[in-house]
């Protein structure tokens, strides 16, 4: 089906920007292999709705397959690639294996990062795979079954009581999420405790929640949280964090809480192979491991090779970095895709230009901030803009009747249907497994 | 909010019959204390639609407390049972906290039995639980994965090779649905290989699939099964497994196959737990470990301790044992309840009377078979009744709309949207994990 004389794109990454770039070649005439370690495309911004039971894994994730098979000239393949040879355009896959490309795109994303502490992951985890939101849904519901069996007070509200590190996006939405899971959804649900005793607490390190959106907003969005609850406490740094507790500064003066749930939602960094492919090719990084991309998004040694999504580091030429978000990722791919085919047709190529079509952020049901196109909006408006935008994106992989039917329905009941606790069994990992020998 | 001069029932295990049993008591002035290892009642009819890409766990699991919270006298605790002491009116819990009853309800199920080789457990894992419905959606979708990425021809026809040990409801029905994800899903999803070269066998000791049902609808689900393309081999006996290979006898002959994926739907037996009760309450059993209860559904030396479901081998009034499936569990649940009440009440009890509804199986997108009230029907018609059914029970656990929603959007599009491989990444396990410390 494939004609070898046509160029070779190998994409490696199947987020926004490896996934926009082989959509948007979908009808050209170049031979394309997208690789994952996944075989879906994971819907991110909306990982936070799984971790708090609004959603399962199944409805923001699509696979990757599924998406590109009307394509006959674009392969998918489940792996993954460990190194990358610049000077003989090859990557290397993980049993030695390798690939030959005429153009690589690289966007394989960052992962959370702890700023030295990488002990923290255990007792903070975060939230960037299907897994670590099932683990934190998880933490998140059994922290309830379990103040619902404890009768000691003082263990019952450290329990109840959930700290979040980290006011962006994904701690604002998480913190939101889980005050309205505590204050409408499970009302009722219990017999000993109340869920809406809940504790939320949002630390954040800078002086305002949301600190890349406007003042205004940040302000807007730390009201709508306060408002279900949440404690926001803002130029406070985490000290550490152990099982049980997280310590906090705040003007010079450290306190240590004791509670039941940390999340993590504070830093991201390069992964090992993102810093790999900085060697390979000689690119400077930032201090997150992020290299730091021509305006044409190749690294500066080999024009070939193009770093998109989260592992790019690209400056604006107002000198604003492009933020790492998924309408960026989008244009990044579609951009790189665009490139590769003017430079295949000898045409020449424009440097890539964002275009910040706003910043969204829900709080709850329906609050939410949204600064779009220079209007800075909030409340239910907003939150409309922010749900129609999320189906929008979702309608082309085919996941929209039931997102939105979620949704309508998790609206109108405050249901959260998805509320179930897999994985391990906590607070008692001794139970007898289904799948167990018997004794 | 409760009365402690009220009768106190402890139902073990939120099941079909343990919900159908609190459900039933939901006005009633009886105080109810339901204890489930799990958060959620699961829908285990459609677990096998979990395992095929089908739908998601949230789809077919509904938490226990959203389900009781209307009733104050009801309570809720995610904890495991692991001995009772009907002498003195107790069960233990894990933690050697005990809980008092005046009514005792046990209905915790069944397990897969091997016939005595658990160490095929492994290599051919079965379907009881949500994270057995995950590994066994892992194993499917990787097999495929590794066979696109294969260029062993002979080892790529064995990753294709899928064979289904049992063929009673749930082994019919996932073959008929792992046949039509490979037949129809995943057209043109690969490259290298053709989805629909999968080879689907389905083993089964007696010499006709769907044992329990008419002769005439066996022969209907085998001519469906087959014209979805899968092998029936019946009065076939397994000898052995591991990992890669079955061992079949038919007609004194042995035949060793290499297969990708074996999976196991043959056989069940009581828990642990299951026979604890049986030895503490000096009950007979089954060969499968069932308690032989009385026709009130109790044991013979307590008349106190309800067992139902599964858990329980109840004998009709023609001789014929009462079949392991939801709707008989249901009526145990609701008959209890009624049992209950009327003994509170001083009433005398009527025995317990099972009532056959029918009989359903699903094989692929629209072929089914069906029994219902002594009519056998087979086809499109059949697989209304089927749908018509399921989502008439799921409407009562609130995930109706989200079900038939995807019911609609698979049955029009045969699309699986819940095609993910998640959990441990295979077949090469010695890849990096997302929350692993940076190197």
């Amino acid at each position: 089906m494939t004609d070898s004389t046509l160029k070779h794109l190998v994409i490696v990454g199947g987020g926004f920007a490896g996934l926009y770039a082989a959509k948007t070649l979908q009808k050209k005439n170049i031979r394309i292999t997208l690789i994952d370690r996944r075989n879906f495309h994971l819907f991110q911004p909306l990982l936070y709705q799984v971790a708090t039971g609004g959603l399962s894994p199944g409805d923001i994730a699509y696979p990757l397959r599924a998406v590109l098979k009307h394509n006959p000239r674009a392969r998918v393949i489940q792996d993954k690639v460990v190194d990358i040879r610049p000077a003989s355009n090859e990557v290397v896959l993980r049993d030695g294996g390798t690939l030959q490309y005429d153009y690589l795109l690289l966007a394989t994303g960052v992962r959370h990062q702890y700023f030295g502490n990488e002990q923290w992951s255990e007792s903070a985890p975060g939230l960037k795979t299907i897994e670590d939101a099932l683990e934190v849904r998880r933490r998140i519901l059994s922290a309830f079954e379990e103040a619902e069996r404890c009768d000691d007070p003082q263990r019952r509200q450290q329990l109840l009581r959930f700290v979040i590190v980290g006011a962006g996006p994904t701690g604002v939405e998480l913190a939101g999420a889980l005050a309205e899971l505590a204050q409408y959804t499970m009302k009722r649900n219990f017999r000993h405790i109340n869920p809406a005793d809940a504790e939320v607490i949002l630390v954040e390190g800078s002086d305002r929640v949301l600190p890349p959106y406007a003042p205004k907003l940040s302000a807007k969005a730390r009201a709508a949280l306060e408002s279900l609850g949440v404690t926001v406490r803002t130029a406070t740094r985490v000290t550490n964090i152990d099982d049980t507790t997280i310590s906090l500064e705040h003007n010079e003066q450290t306190e240590t809480l004791a509670a039941g749930t940390i999340l993590w939602a504070a830093g991201v960094k390069a992964t090992v192979f993102g810093r790999r492919v900085a060697e390979r090719t000689e690119t400077e990084t930032d201090r997150a491991g992020r290299l730091l991309v021509t305006p044409e998004l190749t690294v500066p040694k080999y024009d070939n090779i193009y770093v998109l999504g989260d592992l790019a580091h690209v400056r604006q030429k107002n000198g604003a970095q492009v933020p790492g978000v998924a309408p960026a990722a989008m244009q990044m791919g579609r951009y790189a895709a665009k490139s590769i085919l003017a430079r295949i047709a000898g045409k020449p190529t424009k440097p890539f230009n964002y275009f910040d079509k706003g910043s969204l952020a829900v709080i709850g049901r329906n609050a939410a901030i949204a600064e779009v196109s220079g209007f800075k909006l909030s409340g239910f408006f907003a939150w409309l803009i922010w749900a129609f935008i999320h189906i929008h994106f979702l309608i082309e992989f085919g996941n929209k009747m039931i997102v939105s039917m979620q949704w309508g329905w998790n609206y109108l009941t405050r249901k959260r249907g998805a509320r179930l606790i897999t994985g391990k069994f906590t607070p008692n990992p001794d139970v007898e497994r289904d799948s167990e020998p018997a004794a």
